[in-house]
C-alpha cells in the first residue's frame, strides 16, 4: 500500500476490506512521506519493519528485489489524486499489479500516461468504484444487459455531499484541503472527486460509454478555485439522455448518490445510502423491491456472487457481528480487568433469554396463563 | 473455533466478523467431527495443519499444553445449541475465554451450569447476539437510557422469518434440521432460535429485565415438535407492557425483527432490515430520522464507536469495497488469465471518467456547448 | 344529520365524505342540543331553517310528517357513543335508514338492541369504519378471498395514538372528555374507541370473525377509570393467530392504525399513515407494491371502483386541488378586494410558465444554449 | 364550466374538488360542442336543462343575461389547451372571474391575450397548478420564505410519467391524441402539458422566476411531431442552479413529480406520490420528516389551513369515508334490494365489534385468560 498513514480515511477503508476479502494480506507499505512515522504506522498494522518504507520508490525497489515467494504482489494506491499516475506507472513498470483508488488522475493526460503504462507491462490494474461493488448495483447492470429496461431512454443520476458546504470546511481536515486545491486536484474539483463516481455508475449499470455533455459547473462557495457544484445534460452512446447533479455544497446532503434508469419496457431506482434495495417498476404492474442475499434465487448469478449473507441479513450484518467481538476481544486484552458495558452479551444475558423461554413455554402450556420470568 | 465447518453458515459469519475487527487471528479449531474433514478445513482457511482437531476435548487439551504465547487467547463455539454446555464449561474451566453463538443452551439448567463456571472460573464469557452490535441499537439504548423516551409504556418487538415455511423445509439443510428437533434444540424452537434474539433486543436497549409474560406458542406446520410460531404479551420489570412476535413459517417475511418502543415523552422505531435508520418520533414534532456515521456528532460517542464509516457511507459500503479487492485477487491469482468482466474498473474505465470530466469542464467554459466526450 | 355541530371533529368529516360522493344531499340536522343553536348551526351549512332542529326526536317526527318525495331518505348518527342506540332504534323504526359513526354502542346489550331494530325495521344499516373504504383495504380484502396469501398464519395490527399521553389531555376537548368517561364511552376506552377499527380491520380483511381473545389492558395515566392502552393475543375462526395492540398514551404515535398478515404462501402489509401503497411479498420473490388508480388493471374491479384519480394521483390530490378552488373562491366573495397571496395560481404565473416553455424549446432548437426566461 | 363532459378526467376532477370545498355549485355548463349531449350530461349533474349550453359563447351570452343574483359568479375552463384564451378572454370580459385548466395557453402569445384580458377587465383569474395545493408544498414555500434553508443552491425537479410511452398510446384516449398534436396543443409537448407543473413548483416554492435555461427537448417516439422527453439545467434569479427532467414516455413512471432543494443551510425533499411527508435536513442534524394535520403546531399557518383533518389521518381518510356513504347511497337508492357485499360495514360488524371488547375485557380481568368471542 502507497499512502493511507495515520489518520487517513480511504487508507483504512482499503484495508478493512482487503481483510474482509480472507485472501489479502498487506504485507509492506509506505504510508507517509517520513519514514520513521511510516515504520511506526506499519507497526501498529503489524506489518513486519522491514517492509513499512518511507516511499513508493523505496517500496518499489525494495519489493522487487524479495524473491518471488515473499515479494508483493500487487500495489493498493491511496495517496491524493495528483500522485496515482506517478506511482501507477512506476509501479506497473516494476512489474507489480495495481488496485488504485478513484479518480484514476487529476487530468486525462496523466490517466492517458497510465493507461499506456497498463497496456505496456500487461499488468493488472483495478480502479476502487466502490459503488460498483454493491450487489444490487451488479443486480441493476445485469438486468439491463439482459434487456429488462428494453431501450433506455432517460438517466438521471446525482452525487450530492455537504461536507465541503462552508468556506472554512476546506481548511477542517487533510481530506478537504487538496480536493479543493487546483494544483493537487486537477481541472475539475467536486466533478472529479464525485462526479466520477457518478458516470462511472452509469456506465457500469447501462454498459454504454457517455458519448457528449453539455455542463454548468460553478465554484458556490466564494474563493474557491474549483467547482463545488455542477450539472449536466449527457447522451449516451445508443441515444438515451441523462442529466447528472453532483455538488459537495448541498447542505442536509450527506453522501447522497442516486440513479434512476427508465427504458421503453421499465425502470430502475437505486440509492446508494439505502444499498440493499433495488426497486423496479414495469408500467401497469406493481413495483418490484429486489433485496441481495446469497439464497435469493431471484437475483443473478453475478449479484448473488457478490453476497456474503443470505437474504433480510443486510451487510452490515457483519460489521455488527465484526462489533460484538471486537469488544470481546478488547475485554480478552484488558483481562481480568472487564468493562463495566461489556460491548457483547453476558452469561446474565444468555440466562435472562432461558428464562423466558422457560416461562413462555409454561404460560403456554397453561393456556397463556401470566408467568414470572 | 469449535463448530463452524464445510457448509455451516453462521461459523463463516464469526470467522468473517473476526477478520474484519483486524485484532483477532483465527490460529486453530475443531471444525468437524472428523479429524481428517476437520484438517482438510482448517488447511482451507490456511491454518496450521497441527492446530485443526478433530474435538473441542483435543482441542483444549492440544491448545493447553502450548506456552501462554503461542495457545489460543479465547474459544468461539458456532455448534449447534444442545452442544454449547459442554463445550462452554470445558473452555471455561481449561482457563479459556469463550464467545458463544446464541442462544446461550438448549434449556435454562444447561444454561445456569454455563453461568456457574463462569462465575467459577473468572474468564470472560460472550454470546453473540448480533443485533446488538448495530450502532442505531447501541443509540437506541443510549436515548432510552438518557431518559429521551421518558418512562417507558409499551414495546413491540417481532421476528418473523419464512424460511421453515413448509415441511420440507425442516430436511433441507442441516441447519433447518436441529432447529425442528428437540433432542438437539432443547424445549422451544422458533422462540429459543429467534425469539430470544428478539427477548435480548428488548432487554438491551430498555436496560430491563422481562418480568412476566402471558404466550402462546404453536406447531403450524403438521407433523413439529417444536413451536414454529408464537407471541406473548409481556411485562418489562419498571411497568412497560410488550408484545412480542415470532415466526419461522410466515412467508414472505425474510429476516424480519423489528422493535417499537413508546414512552411517555417519545418513541422510537428501528428495524434490522433497514439497520442504518433510527426513527424518533416526539408527540407534535417532525419525526426524526438518525444515521450511523464515525462523524456524527448527534450520536452518542458508544454509538459513534461502534461505526467505520463516516456519514452517509451505510454499512455494506466495506462489503462493496471488498467485492472489489476480491475479484482484484481473484485476477492476479489467475494472471496472466485475466477475466472478461474482471469485477472491477479497469483503467479504460477510469479515462473514461477523466475525458467526461475534460468534455463536462470544456462544455461548462464554453456556457453549456455540447460537447463529444 | 344527529349531532356533528360547531366545533365537532367527526360530523365536519361526516359532511365533507357526503359532499364528496356528489349523490347525497344534507337538507336535515339536529345538531346540537340547544335549538337555537342548532339552527344558526343549520343555516351556516345553507339548511333550511325549519329543517335544523333541536332534538333527533323532533327530527324524526318532523320528518315523518313530511311527504316521501321531501322527507331525509336516511340519518347519520355523529354522536357520542352512549347516545347511538336509542337514536339508531328511533330512526330505524321511524323509517328511515341509518348511518351511525362507529363503535355500534358503549355496550354489548345496546349493540345488541340496536342489531334487533335493524333486523326488524329491515332498513339499511350502516358503521362508518373508515378504514375499509381505502382502496387499498378492499384490495387486501380481495386478495385475501382470492388465495393470494394462502392460509392464513398470522396477523399483527395496531392502532397507536398520542393524543390521550397525558392528565390534562383528558380535558382538553369534549371528543376527549367523553372518550375517558366510563358513562359516555362504556366498558372501554381506547379498546372501544380505535380497538374496534383495528379488530373490523382484521375481521374485514380476513372475512373471517376473531374467534377468541387473552387480553391485557391498562390504564395508564394515573386517575382513568377506562384502559387507554393494552394489548391481545387472538384466533381467528380458522386458526390463524394474532395480536392486536391499541393505545391512546403511546408518545409519538399520531393515528397508527396498521396491519400485517401471513399465510403459507405470502404476506400484505398496509399502514393508514400512507394508504396508498400496499406491499405483497411472495417468498423467494421481490416484494411487489402496489397503488391505487382508476386506471390501474393489476386491481381487482371493487378497489378500482373505490379509486376517483388514474394512478400516481393520490388521494390528497382532490383535497390539493379543492384548496385552489377554496381559495378561488374566496377571492371571488372578497371581490373586488383581492388577496395578497391568492393561494392559487395567476395569469402571471401562468406567463412565466409559457415563457420557460417557449425559452427551452428556443434552447433545445440551438443545442442547448442558455437562452434567459 | 366549459369543457368536462362525457369522459373528460380533468373536468370530473374539477366538479370533485369544487364539491369539497362546500362553498362552490356547479349551477351551469358548456360541457361538449353537441347541445344536446351537453344537455343531457348537464342533467346527469343535476343541473337545471336551461343551463347547460352547446358553447361558451351561449354560456356567456345567457349567463349575462340573467340578473346578478342567479347568474354565475366564474367560469372553470377545462377544455384542451388551444381553446384557454378564446374563452378566457371572452368570460373575462363578459364579466366573469376565471379559473382555468394549466397550462396557461399553448404558445406564449396567447398567453399574454389572457394577462391583458385579466387587466382590462379587472376580473379574477386562476389557472390549476393543483400540486401548489398540498399542505406540504405550502410548508415549503414558507419554510423557504422564512430562510429555514438559508441562500439556494440547487433545486432538481423531475416530473416522469410514462402513459404516452408507446406509438400507440397517442391515440387511445381524447387526452392522449390533443396532447401529441402540435394545432391543439402549441409549441411543446411534455414540456407544456407537466413541464409547467414542474417549473411552477420551482418558483411557487422559491419565490423566484427561472431566469434562464439550456434545455434538450426531444421527441423519442417514432412519429411525434412535439417533445415527449426533455431536460434543462436552469437558473433561478437569485443564481441557485438546477436540473429539470420531464418525460411522459418512462416507463414504470406513474406521475413522478418530485423536487429537491438545497440551500447553504438545509435541504428540503417532496415527492407529489407521497405528498404527505416532507423531509428537511440540516447539516449534521437527523432528517425532520414532517406531516400535515390541522392539530399539527409546527406547522406554518398557511400549511395548517389547508389540512381538512388532523394529524395522521393523511388526505385519502375524506375519500375513503366518501367512498362508505357512497356505497351506503347506492343500498338506499336500490333499497328494499340490498346488496350482497354492501360496502360499509353492518350492524353485525358493529355487534362483533363488541363482542371483541366484552371478550377481551373479560380476559383482562381475568388475567388474560383466554375467552371465546
Amino acid at each position: 500500500m502507497v499512502g493511507g498513514g495515520e489518520g487517513a480515511f480511504i487508507g483504512e477503508i482499503h484495508r478493512q476490506a482487503m481483510r474482509l476479502t480472507g485472501c489479502i494480506d498487506l504485507v509492506a507499505g509506505a504510508f507517509q512521506r517520513n519514514a520513521d512515522a511510516s515504520r511506526r504506522f506499519g507497526a501498529s498494522l503489524g506489518l513486519d519493519a522491514a517492509r513499512a518504507y518511507g516511499s513508493y520508490t523505496e517500496l518499489l525497489t525494495a519489493e522487487s528485489a524479495l524473491d518471488e515467494q515473499h515479494r508483493i504482489d500487487a500495489v493498493a494506491i491511496v495517496t491524493p489524486n495528483d500522485s496515482h499516475a506517478d506511482i501507477a506507472c512506476a509501479a506497473l513498470e516494476a512489474g507489480f499489479h495495481v488496485m488504485c483508488d478513484k479518480p484514476l488522475a487529476t487530468d486525462l493526460e496523466a490517466g492517458l500516461r497510465i493507461e499506456q503504462a497498463v497496456t505496456s507491462s500487461g499488468r493488472i490494474f483495478g480502479l476502487t468504484h466502490t459503488y460498483t461493488g454493491y450487489p444490487m448495483v451488479i443486480e441493476a447492470r445485469e438486468r439491463v444487459a439482459a434487456g429488462e429496461l428494453g431501450n433506455l431512454r432517460r438517466v438521471s443520476v446525482s452525487y450530492l455531499q455537504d461536507w465541503l458546504g462552508a468556506k472554512e470546511d476546506a481548511s477542517s481536515s487533510a481530506q478537504a484541503a487538496w480536493r479543493v486545491d487546483p494544483a493537487r486536484s486537477g481541472e475539475a474539483g467536486a466533478l472529479a472527486d464525485i462526479g466520477t463516481h457518478a458516470s462511472n455508475l452509469v456506465e457500469y449499470i447501462t454498459g454504454q460509454r457517455i458519448a457528449s455533455v453539455a455542463a454548468q459547473l460553478r465554484a458556490v462557495v466564494p474563493g474557491r478555485a474549483l467547482d463545488d457544484d455542477g450539472a449536466a445534460l449527457f447522451a449516451l452512446q445508443d441515444g438515451a439522455a441523462g442529466v447528472l447533479s453532483v455538488s459537495q455544497v448541498c447542505s442536509g446532503a450527506v453522501n447522497g448518490l442516486k440513479i434512476e434508469l427508465y427504458g421503453d419496457k421499465a425502470s430502475l431506482h437505486w440509492a446508494q445510502e439505502h444499498p440493499t434495495r433495488l426497486t423496479i417498476c414495469h408500467r401497469g404492474q406493481p413495483d418490484q423491491v429486489l433485496q441481495p442475499g446469497t439464497n435469493m434465487d431471484y437475483l443473478s448469478p453475478a449479484a448473488r456472487a457478490a453476497c456474503r449473507t443470505p437474504g433480510g441479513h443486510p451487510e452490515g450484518y457483519l460489521e455488527a457481528f465484526a462489533n460484538l467481538y471486537h469488544a470481546f476481544a478488547g475485554a480478552v486484552s484488558t483481562f481480568p480487568d472487564t468493562p463495566a458495558t461489556p460491548g457483547f452479551a453476558t452469561v446474565q444475558d444468555g440466562v435472562a433469554a432461558l428464562k423466558f423461554v422457560r416461562a413462555a413455554v409454561t404460560s403456554s402450556r397453561q393456556q397463556s396463563t401470566w408467568i414470572n420470568v
